[in-house]
Formats: structure tokens, C-alpha cells, sequence
């Protein structure tokens, strides 16, 4: 029996993809994992049974797991339904969880294998949910059949609030991404999704109250009220939360579109098809618009059971406002020395409103104010310090600040930031309770329904590790391994994040041959944060539009280059004097892979108009190859390049390292490390 | 301007893929084309406007072809709605097609296009509805943009019915499968889906009269009337008529599970696992049985609009007859010889039921006999000949001897089988027209929803230019070409006969790396007809069965090995001495990856039992790679080798043509070829 800890993963999971295949492809990873012997076997006679507490979501979970399981390994299961002393595995929930989910309900269950079957025990069917995905992580192929190793977990969330956010707004996702991503998120036991349902560019809800919202805010793309129904029961038959957020005072052009009294300039007001910080806000100073909150409030609440309702209340710019001069007027009467003084106003009584309607409110860092009562939660785009401030203050917070998926980071990146550091390592016990837990987000600027998956998954994972496993789960090598193997299970249940890439590579060259794309593909990522906006800007004079067509490289290509990520381990192994025999050989294919791609993608580039402006990359792609080849033949040699030559590759990399297509071409930061290696 | 004419298209178009993405990728072959110059640009900008006649049907086509275009090209249409006078392309119909759609319905069409605009004019929607998918099948990919070539189109189809059946009773088959099989009839200009709803594996729709139908004889697994509806609402959308079957008397045990008063023996029934042909049979003798249709068949009838109602009507072995006394005694005292007497008088007694509820009865070969009337329509699995004698009697009749999509038989067969050919080549023109067209069948005993799609894809279209093309139209390499072309567009529509491909073989080997298993994979099929079940009887000593899981090689690998009937191609031209250089360097190419993919593969095979028994396969790929390798040496060497090599070559390459793991390797004969080329 040994036990299994993050911290006790080496470098070999990652270094070998084969080998990461085995029971520890968990993610997150459990709270405590004690290892048995023999396996459990997983054939067509598997079945499931429920005994103790019972309910129609505890079956259709049973049934859920089935169909799941079905589609991961190929089975098709004939058991008949059986008692609990027949079944393979077995759930044992004591009672019933809360009507309408609460945060820091119990979600602890304990999951035992040995060769004779599993049993799955949980406080309450939130506890159960969870164990069902341990249980299908765990399911591997063998020379023998599929199982499931002998083994004991105990396990529990470390936060309680582990959300995605979504973005529906500034482009329009319809309800089939809207029920994958549930399904990804129930699959790395994330509990929460918010739905950011308005914004300048699109309001994406039926009102029946304020029809005009949805009828000429939206070009006719919003989710029906039953539409959201139908997303809530899918959601808490998945243990998930679901939080309607309508950004206000700003954000919310597309409020005004058909109510333009709300807004602070005369109008008309149409959706906003650029992406930014724009002028119009909500008028705070009428009480009619309050009114309508109220109303629309009310309506809203009556809809979404969640406790909780976001506000936004990010990013008003004021301009709106300083360019009425009623609001000045109102501004001055009432003693209020700034805007901020009069968002501060407008948000005390929304939260009035939604408190009215039996709701807490949440909203982004600018709405903390000592006016409004301490059950508010704040959500941080600005960070752990400020999350600390707010905790002191009494408030709970939410982070969101690291965990951004539109903004081409790494699975590290996202991974290795920590709700509970900077400022917020320093609080006391009490107020570290505060944090309630985090959010990664996805604004959809740059994304559509095609490639919004790959925006989120499986990065996605990683950062759901972050939020439920202990604190000092942080092994990277392991987290890419296991973040890897459990990519390619998500397929399993309807995430499009790998299936989009052939066919999107296949449109850029207009034909099936995609080798010589991919091999440019998988080096390729759009350059962090909001560079691609400005390249994009400074190449064609005009910013990016939600009306755009999305079918470039830079939205084929993921992310995160996971080519990228394997390729630098392999040079910090050379370079260390570490690397493998095998490693070697794999460098050297992938080297001269690089090198003679561009002649077999040439052709293609010319006769597509979606690639002209890749062509630059791809000729650097092989140059890199060329001198990654040349560094590595210096290394094997011992000889020792000359000046001229370590110079000229420097400019050649240099020149490799800026963007095009609005891509960067990753690789070369590691080609770079090669050379420099050799030269030394 | 040049006349393009199917025979016309040459070689080359085949050996290059990248070159057939012309405008000529059209499938099927429309009637004439005529070639302008110049061309349409197609950019966000496009727009689509309908002149004349027009109703929500056609509206929602020119919506369909906009978000089709859309997927197509990746591109964001942003033009708002405008007047014919403006749009890229008009559509123009004379006047509505008929409420229900018939059989032999003008679907003619002309499409013009030049660099100002496009134009589409037909009679009515049906034309229309053809035209928009030859106009979307024209947009290319150049190096300025999308666009279409100036052409101007004259088109209708050879045959009036144009159909695919697909069996959802030996395997479930669910809506979402059946709706994008008819997005993919609509691509292809099919017009009749043909609803295979009840056999002795499955009774798979909805009878609110007979509720035990589905309630016992489904497994839960069927279409409630609901969802009937909206299948024949978006086949109507799609120009496609629906037309049940109920097959009857034999292949109707699922009838009985609900209903054991219906059949021939005293019961219980249960439903069949097993394929085949069964002894249960509805009893034709009692007056109960006849109540029972006439109630059922109203049901029905009311149900589906078409003027037509398919009786099945097959494979009745008479045993269940044979076994019971009162039926043999009525068979005697009403002057019967034998079975088919009886079965005659059942389907005279079950024309009548039919024909009150206003229907025109379908069935297979077994239904012909003189007591029915003319109007009945016989589908021959018996092949053209059967169809020439029918049409002779005065009777109506389609081919699908030769379109059987689940034998594993190559495009290239199914395109050659025609349907005017053997004794049918013989009739005169006016019993030619007794023979409406054609059915591809897609029987379900080996697909599941997983992998169907790409039993029936690209495939269909090949057929469907059987059916819509002149009859001239039968050059195979341009087939292939075109065939390739639109089955990659094809993915547009939402069929999943590409995309299974990659999750198949990873839930193989259990791991992304699947360059190993694909390069094996792309070039075994399942051997053709029904040898896969005998080979799996033969292997564990029971024959396949529906409960079956259908995760093997066999079912990953594709129907048609598109590899090897490129391979093959490549082996013609060396042997006759047109090998380009290009061509040979492809050859040595493949060859040495087979040669070395064993190796490779060896450690995957080991470490899965799914694999375990492809390992002969990956070692007689690897000796075929070496065996091809040292034959084009000889061959380039003009030296000879000796009989004892060529003697050795010819075992191992018979040996490698065996089956394991229930598939074949498809490059064998192709290889044989090379060697005795090399030896000659």
C-alpha cells in the first residue's frame, strides 16, 4: 500500500504520455488516495445500484454514469438493473442535499475499489456526483479488458465556490455549448456556473416584462426563459450552481437598444459590435430606472433559484455621465464628490432591489463600498490583494484574476495562481474563510460556438484542480500529464475542444492534407493578454468586431501549445545533460520536421487567402529547425559554434520571435535556449 | 467557354487531390455545365434574396444555405436583408410544389453565375432546394478569397426516386442520427428517406393505439410521434418524402412481444439479439390479425403524409406457418400449394388494408405475384434482372441489389451498379420508366451511432450521382475525386462520418498517439458481405448479436479503404510505366511506413485487449512494406529476382490476405501485383 501525493509526481508522467495512462490520471486530484491491489473489472456485466437515500437526480446520475462510460470505452453494458448486493457499484447517499444548492454544501464522499466491487458513499447526492467522476477517471484500458485499480479515496473540495463563467454576450453561444460545458464542468467537479448574460454587445435573455431587451438587443440571439430552465435542471442534476450576471451601470449598451430611458445620453443607442470600454451607463439618478430594476430584477430572481445574483458593476468609464448635466446636477445636490460616489449610490440601491427579491448580490472589485452590507461578494479581476482587502473588510470574495481563459496563458500560469497568496497569504484563519473559492472566465471577444471549447478546455481542468485539491497540489509536469489524459476523456462527454482542430485546419488549406498546417498549427498561439487586438488593429487599421469572421490561424491554433510545452522539457532535459536517448531522437524528428515543413506548405499557403499571412511563420518554423538541428549537432560534437554564427542565429530568432498572422510561433524562446546552450 | 462532361474528367484529377478542389467538385454531376469566366466573389457581404414565388419553406432553405455557407467557410455573413435586386444571389421559383411531395416532381434547376451575381430559377421550391447545394457545393477556396467560378448550370434528375433506407431496428438509431443523415441526402439531391421502423430486433415508433408495441418489443429505444413529425417536417424542409416500413409477415417477432396473439406460435415472444432469418410469423389466417392492421396501418397512414407505405414483406421461411395446425389447415382448405401462397394472400389481404388508408404499397421482391394491383412498387434486393420481369408485368420497381451500404463494398462498385443494366439494359423505353430509381440500404446489425455515418459516407453520394446523374456519368477516378472532395464538405452539414475516425482509434490503444493504429487502420476494412459474422462465429463460437460491443478494429476501420485505392492507383501507373517521379516517391513513402509501423505499433497492441488480435495484421502490413519495397528496387533496377524470392513473396503476400480480427488487409492484392511486376 503506498500513498499517493501531487507532490510525489515526477517529471517522468509527463515525459511519458504512455505511461501517464495509469489510475493516478485524476483531475483534480482527490484530498487523500490510498492504493490496494487487483482491479476491479469493467466489462459489459457492469452495473450500478443505489442504496440508502434515493431520488430521481441520484438515478439519472446512475443512468448518466452508464452512458458515459458506454462512450468512453465502447461498451455496450446488458446488465439488467440489480439490487445493491449484485451491482458492481454501489452509491450509498444518507439523506438528500439542499433544495436549491448552497455554497459550502457538503460535497465530501469516500470511493472504495477492490476486485470485488466499489462502493461510493457521500453525505448527499452533491458528495455522490463527485465520486461518479473519480470513478470514471478511473476506468483504464488493460491487456485484459477495461478497470478500475483496487483503491480507497476520501475526498473533499478545498473552496466552495468553483465556477466558470461564461460570456454569451459579445458572441453568441447557443444552448448545446452552454450544456457541454456543464457537462466538462460536473466532469472536474466544479460547482458553479455564471452566466454573463448582458453586455454592450448583446442582451441574451427573454424578458417577458421588458420584451424590447431581448427583441432589439439581441439580433435575435438569446436564450427563451425556458431555455434557461431547461439549463438550471441540467445544471443541478450535475451539482452546479447557476448565477445570471447583467452588467450594470456600464456594459450595458444593449439594455438601452430598446429601452433608451435607462441610459444616460438621449439615443437612440444601438449593440455594439466593437469590443472595449464604452461611454453609455445606466442614468443612476431617475427613479424610474429603478423601477424597471426592480421589475426587471424581480423577474430575473423569480427565474434563477441560486441565493446568488451578479450585478457586474465593472468598468464605467463615467463619460456618460459627465456628459449629462442633470446627473452632474444630481451628483452635486446629493454631496457626492466623484462618479465613483455615484456608482457607489446606484449600487446601494441595486442591492436594495436584489435583496428585495431575496438574493445577495455579487459584483466585480469596483462595486466594494463600506454603504453596501457585508453579505456581498465581491469578484476580483484585480486580484488576490484585493480580494485580501475586501476580506478584511468583512466581505467574501471570489478570485478571477489569473484565471482568465480569452487570454492565451498557459495551463501553468492559470494553475500555479493561488486564490490564498500575495495579501491574501497574510490573512488570519477567519478571514482566509472569506475567499470562498474562484472563477475562470471566459470572455468571448475572440471566440465563436466553433472554437469556444478549446478556449476552455482543458485548461479549464487544470484550474478546477487548483480550486478543489489541497494547497499544495502544484506539481506542473504532473498537472500537464494528467491534464493531457484527462483532454482527451472529456470527449467522452460531448466537449468539441479536440474535434474542431482538424476541420478548421482543413478550411485554411481548402483540402484533407492538413500534415503541413498541423506541423505550423501546433506551434502556433495568438500572443497573450490583448496583443492579438492591436496587431490586429495596427495590421488592418480598423479593431476587431464581434462581426468578424473567426476562420484565421490564430483561431484554429490553441492556446496552448501542448507541441510547445513537450518540446521545452525535452531541451531543459538536454541542456541539463539529462535527456534520454529517446528524447534525443524525438527533438531531432521534431527539428527536422520543423525545418522541411515549409516547403510542403508552401503551395497551400498561396493558394489560400486565409494563410498568405502565415507565411512568415512558416518560413521562421524552419529556420528554427534548422538551427535547433545545427545547436544540437554542437552539443553531441562538444565543439563549440563561433561568434558569427551564434550572432546570426540570435538575429534569426529574434526575427522568429515576433508575430505574424497574429501569431506567435512559441517554440522559439526554447530554439533559443538550444543555441545558447551550444554556444556555451 | 468548354463543355465539362463526366467523361471527360481524366486520371489526373484522382491522382491529385489537391487539384480536383475545382469547381468541378460537384456531386452528383448536374445534367450540363457550361463555363464562364470570371468569378462570383463570396465575402461577408453575400446575401441571398428570393424573387416570385416564395413560402417559409423556401425562406428557411436561404437561412439553411447562409449558416451551411457559414460553416463552410468560416465566415461571419453580416449583409442585412435585401431586395432581389441587390443580392449575391436570387432565387427565383414559378410557383409552390405539390403540399405533399410526389414522385416524379419537377426538380429541375438553372443556375447562372457570373462575377455580378448569382441566379437560381426553378419551377418551384424542389428545384430550388436542388440548386442551393450545387451552388454551395461550387464555392472554392482561391488565394483572394471564396468565390464561384462563372458557370451556368442546367440540371434535373435521371431518376424520380432517389432514396436511403435506414434500418433503426437491429441497432437504435436516434433522431439526431436520422436528422443529419438527411442534412446529408439534401447535400447529395436524395429524395426519399425510406424508414426501416420495425424488424424482429426492434419495434421503434410510437403507437398510441398499440402501446405495447413500443412499450415491450423497443427496450425503451423508439420514436415518439412527436419526434416522427419533426423528422418528416425537416425531410419535408429538405425536399425528402418518409416513407415507414413495417415489415411484414416475417421480421416482425417485435411485433409480437407486446402482441403474441399476432403470431404464428403460442409465444411468449421476446425480442431477437441475433441476426438473421427467423421462424415467427404474423398468423395470415386469422381475421384478429387483419383487425389489428387495418387499426395499426390507420394509425399509421395518418401519421406519414406520403402517398406510399412500405410493407417490408421478405424472408418469410414458412416455418412458423409450417408448426401450426390451424394455419396449414386453412392454407388446404382455401386451395394453397405451399408458403407462398399464403403469404400471397396475406399481402392481397394486406394491399387491401394499405390501400383504403390511401396508400400505395412498397415491398420487396417476395411481394410481386399477379394478384396485386399495378399501382405497387417492388424494391428488389434481388437485383435488376427481378426488376425487369416486374416491369414487364406492369409493376413499379426500384434497385438496391448493389447499393447495400453495410457489406463493406467499395464506392466504386455501388457506383458502377446500374440500374438499367442486365435484363432491365433490355426493356423498352416506355417499361424503362417502371423502374423509379433506386435505395442505398444501410442494415444495422454492425453500426452503432457512434460509427453509422461513415458506413453510409461518402459512399451515398457516389450512389446518389448513380441516381441523379446521366447515365453516361461513370468515370470512376473522377468519382473518387469529386467523392473525396465532397465528403470532406460534407462534415459542414453536421454528418460525423470523418469525425469518428480519431476517438475510435484512441479508445483503441488508449492514448492520443494514434499514428501507429491509423497508419494500420487506413488500410484493413471488414471483409465484404456477410464473411464478418461468419469469421466472428468461427472465432468465439457465437454469432454476433445486437448486445454486442462494437469497439474493435473492425469497427473503427472504414468501409473503403481510401489509402488503398490510391495505393492501387499508384501500382497501375508503375506497372504500365506512367508512374510520375512524384508518384513513386509516394509509393516508397507508404511503403516504408508500413514497413516500420509494426515496431511502433507493438507495444499498443500489447496493452490492450481490444488490440491484442490485429497483431497479425501490424506484421503482415510491415512484411507487405518490405515485400513492395524490394519489388520497386527490382523494378527501378531493371534487375529480375529469383524464383525462390518471387516463390517466398508469394506465400507471405497470401498469407498477409488472410482475415484476423475480423478485417482484411486491402493493400494486399495490390502489392501481389508489384511483386509479380518485379518478377516479370
Amino acid at each position: 500500500m503506498r500513498i499517493l501525493s501531487a507532490i510525489g509526481l515526477t517529471l517522468c508522467l509527463f515525459s511519458s504520455f504512455v505511461a501517464a495512462q495509469t489510475p493516478m490520471n485524476l483531475m483534480p486530484l482527490p484530498a487523500s488516495v490510498q492504493h490496494g491491489s487487483g482491479q476491479l473489472a469493467i466489462n459489459e456485466n457492469f452495473s450500478v445500484a443505489i442504496s440508502g437515500y434515493t431520488e430521481p437526480r441520484l438515478e439519472r446520475a446512475a443512468a448518466r454514469l452508464i452512458s458515459t462510460l458506454a462512450r468512453q470505452t465502447g461498451t455496450t453494458f446488458t446488465a439488467p438493473a440489480v439490487d445493491a448486493t449484485k451491482a458492481t457499484l454501489v452509491i450509498h447517499a444518507e439523506r438528500s442535499s439542499n433544495e436549491v444548492q448552497t455554497v459550502g454544501e457538503d460535497e465530501s464522499y469516500e470511493l472504495t475499489v477492490t476486485p470485488q466491487g466499489a462502493k461510493l458513499n457521500a453525505a448527499n447526492p452533491l458528495g455522490i456526483l463527485r465520486g461518479l467522476q473519480t470513478f470514471l477517471q478511473l476506468v483504464e484500458l488493460t491487456p485484459n479488458g477495461y478497470s478500475v485499480a483496487s483503491v480507497t479515496i476520501r475526498d473533499q473540495p478545498r473552496f466552495p465556490w468553483r465556477g466558470l463563467m461564461i460570456d454569451v454576450s459579445r458572441h453568441w453561444l447557443p444552448i448545446e455549448v452552454i450544456k457541454r460545458s456543464l457537462d466538462g464542468m460536473e466532469a472536474v467537479k466544479l460547482n458553479t456556473f455564471h452566466w454573463h448574460l448582458s453586455d454592450n454587445q448583446g442582451f441574451r435573455i427573454e424578458s417577458k416584462k421588458y420584451p424590447k431587451l431581448q427583441e432589439l438587443g439581441s439580433d435575435g440571439k438569446f436564450f427563451t426563459q425556458d431555455q434557461v430552465k431547461e439549463v438550471i435542471d441540467y445544471a443541478r442534476d450535475r451539482g452546479i450552481r447557476v448565477i445570471p450576471e447583467f452588467d450594470l451601470p456600464g456594459h450595458s449598451t444593449s439594455f438601452f437598444v430598446g429601452y433608451p430611458e435607462l441610459g444616460s445620453a438621449p439615443g437612440p443607442y444601438s449593440i455594439e459590435r466593437e469590443y472595449g470600454i464604452f461611454d453609455p451607463a445606466m442614468d443612476p439618478t431617475k427613479e424610474s430606472t429603478y423601477k424597471f430594476l426592480d421589475g426587471f430584477i424581480g423577474e430575473m430572481a423569480a427565474l434563477f433559484p441560486d441565493a446568488y445574483f451578479h450585478i457586474g458593476g465593472d468598468e464605467v468609464n463615467g463619460k456618460g455621465w459627465d456628459g449629462n448635466a442633470p446627473i452632474q446636477q444630481f451628483l452635486h445636490s446629493h454631496g457626492m464628490k466623484d462618479n465613483a460616489d455615484l456608482q457607489a449610490y446606484f449600487n446601494k440601491r441595486l442591492q436594495e432591489i436584489v435583496s428585495k427579491h431575496h438574493k445577495i448580490m455579487v459584483g466585480w472589485d469596483e462595486i466594494l463600498s463600506p454603504d453596501l452590507p457585508k453579505s456581498i461578494v465581491i469578484q476580483s479581476w484585480r486580484g488576490q490583494d484585493s480580494l485580501a482587502d475586501a476580506a478584511r473588510k468583512g466581505f467574501h470574495g471570489l478570485l478571477s484574476f489569473g484565471y482568465y481563459l480569452d487570454l492565451y496563458q498557459s495551463a501553468a500560469f492559470h494553475y500555479s495562481t493561488e486564490p490564498l497568496s500575495g495579501k491574501a497569504a497574510t490573512l488570519n484563519d477567519e478571514d482566509k474563510k472569506m475567499i470562498l473559492g474562484g472563477e475562470a472566465c471566459m470572455w468571448s471577444e475572440m471566440v465563436t460556438p466553433e472554437n469556444v471549447d478549446s478556449r476552455i478546455w482543458p485548461r479549464m481542468a487544470a484550474i478546477a484542480e487548483r480550486f478543489w485539491s489541497p494547497q499544495n497540489t502544484r506539481d506542473i509536469p504532473s498537472m500537464y500529464a494528467r491534464m493531457e489524459a484527462e483532454s482527451m476523456r472529456l470527449e467522452s462527454v460531448g466537449l468539441q475542444h479536440r474535434a474542431y482542430y482538424r476541420p478548421m485546419l482543413e478550411r485554411l488549406v481548402g483540402s484533407s492534407d492538413i500534415a503541413a498546417i498541423k506541423t505550423l498549427a501546433d506551434v502556433v498561439q495568438a500572443p497573450p493578454e490583448y496583443r492579438r487586438e492591436g496587431l490586429h488593429n495596427e495590421a488592418t487599421g480598423h479593431p476587431y468586431t464581434s462581426l468578424e469572421s473567426f476562420n484565421h490561424l490564430a483561431d484554429a491554433s490553441r492556446p496552448e501549445s501542448i507541441v510547445a510545452v513537450r518540446f521545452n522539457t525535452w531541451v531543459d532535459d538536454l541542456v541539463a545533460h539529462r535527456a534520454t536517448p529517446a528524447e534525443i531522437a524525438q527533438m531531432r524528428e521534431l527539428l527536422t520536421q520543423w525545418r522541411d515543413n515549409d516547403a510542403k506548405l508552401r503551395p497551400q499557403l498561396q493558394s489560400s487567402f486565409l494563410l498568405k499571412e502565415a507565411a512568415p511563420l512558416s518560413q521562421n518554423l524552419a529556420m528554427l529547425g534548422t538551427s535547433g538541428l545545427l545547436a544540437m549537432q554542437y552539443l553531441e560534437n562538444g565543439s563549440k559554434p563561433g561568434p558569427e554564427w551564434m550572432n546570426e542565429q540570435a538575429a534569426l530568432i529574434n526575427s522568429a520571435k515576433q508575430p505574424h498572422a497574429e501569431s506567435l510561433l512559441v517554440v522559439a524562446p526554447a530554439v533559443e535556449r538550444l543555441v545558447r546552450a551550444a554556444g556555451q
